[in-house]
C-alpha cells in the first residue's frame, strides 16, 4: 500500500452517488413536542445535505472523483448549493432540475439524547420516476435514499457499466416493496443498514439473516457509538468506533462512514481497514452541526488515526 | 345599529396588534413521527402568519384601520410580506427590522385528527426586549404571542393612551412568570384563551376561575368546533360554532376569531353578536390552508350568517 496516494490510477477512481440532494434545517430541542404544543427555537441554520450528496461531497473531500445523479428544484442555484458542488469538482451533469418543485428539504430535530425526528419534503424528487438511469462512468455506484424504482434501474445499469454497487436504503426503506427489495439486492455488492433497518429488511423479505448475508457480498451495520460490524463471506469483522469528546450533531455520520468506506475500498484497503477509516470519517462529522460541515481530507483521517495509535499504512 | 357601515367614525376605528409577524410552513401529516423515524411530505407551502399579524390582516380585511408592532428579520422584504401588508393599508411604521436575524418562522404539522405540533423559530423576536412601547394611536391594542415583558410594557402604555387592551398569550404562555401574568391582567379588557391555557393560567396564578373572571372585564374561551363562551360580569354567553363542510386547516382560526370579535366590538355590536361574528370569521379561515388565505370581508361575513339563518343587523 506504499505511495498509494501518488498512484494516478487510484486518484482517478470515481464514486457516483444516486439520490437526494437536500437542504437540511437542523434544530436541537430539549424534547420533542407533545400534540398541541409548541417548541421555541432561538435560531436555525440551513445546511447542505441529502444522503447521496453527503456521500458525494465526502468522497470529493477525500480526493477521489465524485459524481451525483439526483433531482433538484428551482431553488438549487439560488441556494448556493449548485456552485458549492461545482467548486468541489463534483460531476453534476446528471442532476435533473425541476422548474415547478423545490429542492427536497429536511427539517431534522434532535433531542438531548440524540434521538431525531425528521420531516422530509419530497418536492423535486417526484421526477425520479420519469428519469432513465444514466451511463455510469465510474467504479462504484452508491444508491442512497431516493425513489426505489429509480434506484433499481440504476443498480441494473451500474452492473451493465461494470461498476460495483453500494446500497443504503436509509429512511426511504418503508417505500420499498418486497419485490423491489428482492430485485435490487441481487445487484448489490455493499449494503449499509443500521440494525433497525436490517431487522426491517429481513421482515420484508421474510428471510433469515444468514440468507441475506449469503446474497450480499458485503453487509455493513453501524451501531453508532458501539462501532460497526462488517459481514463478508462467513466473516464478521468488528470495527470499533473512534470516540470523540464532543458530539454536537450525529446527522450525516452514517453518510460520511459510507464515503470513507467506499473511498478506502477503491484505494485498495482491506475491509477491516475500510471500516476503521469509515469510523474515523464519521468521528469528524459528529463534531460539528451539519452533514457536510466538518468532512475531513484523507490526511486529516490519517493524522487522527495516528494520534489514536491506530495503524493504517 | 342601522347604517353602521356608513358611519365614518366607526370606519376610522383602529386596532393595533402587538407581537409576531412570522412565516408559516404548514404541513399535513398522517401522524407525528416517533423518535428516530422520518416522515415524508410531498409538498409544502409558505404562508404569511404570526398570531399578531393574522389579527392585523383580519381587521384590515374587515375594513377597519389596522396596525402592527413587531420585530422582523432581514428576509421580511424579500419574502414579499412587507409589501403585502403595505398593500392592505396596514400601519407597519412600528415594525423593527433586524439585520442579523431572520423573521420568526413556524413549522406547523397537523395530523389527521387536527392535532398540531409547532416548532417556532424566535429569530428577530429577540429584539423585543430592547424596544420601548410606542404611543398607540388606536382604539384597541391586541397583545398576541410575543415577548411577555414587552407585552406588559405595551399594556401599560395602551392604557395611558386610552386604548382598550386585548390579550391572547397563546403558545407563548409558558414564558409568562407568575408576576408577569399578575401584572398584565390588571390592564386587560378582553382576554382570549383556550380551555387548556385557561387552566394553565389559573394554576400559574394559583386562583380560582371566578377570581380571574372578576379581574378581567371579558374572558373569551373558544372550544373549537364546540363553539365558544364569553364570560362578562356574571354572565356566561354561549356562542355556537359556525360549522363548515370541509375543514382543511385549523391554523389561524383563533386569530381570525379575535379579529372578528374586536372589529365587531368597535362597530358597536353586543358581546353575543361579537362572538357570533367572530365564529363566522373563523369558519372561513379553516376552509383553506394558511392563517390569512381565506379571510373574509365584512360583507362575506354578513352573507354567510344570513345564509345560515342567523340574524345580525
Amino acid at each position: 500500500m506504499d505511495n498509494i496516494d501518488s498512484d494516478n490510477e487510484i486518484l482517478n477512481k470515481k464514486i457516483i452517488s444516486v439520490g437526494h440532494i437536500a437542504l437540511d434545517y437542523i434544530f436541537n430541542v430539549k424534547k420533542f413536542p407533545e400534540p398541541n404544543t409548541s417548541i421555541q427555537i432561538p435560531s436555525a441554520k440551513k445546511f447542505y445535505g441529502g444522503a447521496a450528496c453527503n456521500v458525494s461531497v465526502g468522497v470529493a473531500k477525500l480526493g477521489l472523483k465524485s459524481g451525483i445523479v439526483s433531482c433538484v428544484g428551482y431553488d438549487f442555484r439560488s441556494s448556493g448549493y449548485s456552485n458549492y458542488l461545482k467548486n468541489l469538482g463534483i460531476d453534476i451533469s446528471n442532476v435533473y432540475h425541476s422548474d415547478e418543485e423545490e429542492t427536497p428539504k429536511a427539517w431534522i430535530f434532535t433531542d438531548t439524547n440524540n434521538n431525531q425526528i425528521t420531516f422530509f419534503l419530497w418536492g423535486a424528487a417526484k421526477h425520479y420516476q420519469e428519469l432513465n438511469a444514466p451511463n455510469f462512468n465510474g467504479d462504484i455506484v452508491h444508491l442512497a435514499t431516493g425513489e426505489p424504482k429509480f434506484n433499481i434501474k440504476c443498480a441494473e445499469k451500474a452492473k451493465k457499466c461494470k461498476c460495483l454497487v453500494s446500497f443504503d436504503p436509509g429512511q426511504d426503506l418503508p417505500q420499498y416493496k418486497k419485490e423491489d427489495m428482492e430485485n435490487i439486492i441481487n445487484y448489490v455488492d455493499f449494503m449499509f443498514m443500521n440494525n433497525h433497518e436490517y431487522e426491517r429488511v429481513l421482515k420484508l423479505l421474510n428471510i433469515e439473516g444468514d440468507e441475506l448475508k449469503a446474497i450480499l457480498d458485503t453487509l455493513i451495520i453501524p451501531y453508532r457509538k458501539n462501532g460497526s460490524i462488517i459481514y463478508h463471506n462467513n466473516d464478521e469483522i468488528k470495527i470499533p468506533a473512534i470516540p470523540v469528546d464532543n458530539v454536537e450533531d450525529p446527522t450525516g455520520a452514517g453518510d460520511s462512514y459510507r464515503a470513507g468506506f467506499l473511498s478506502a475500498y477503491l484505494k485498495g484497503y482491506s475491509l477491516k481497514e475500510c471500516g476503521i477509516i469509515a469510523s474515523c470519517m464519521a468521528s469528524f462529522v459528529v463534531e460539528k452541526r451539519g452533514c457536510q460541515t466538518n468532512l475531513p481530507t484523507w490526511d486529516d483521517l490519517m493524522n487522527r488515526l495516528k494520534d489514536r495509535g491506530i495503524n493504517i499504512v
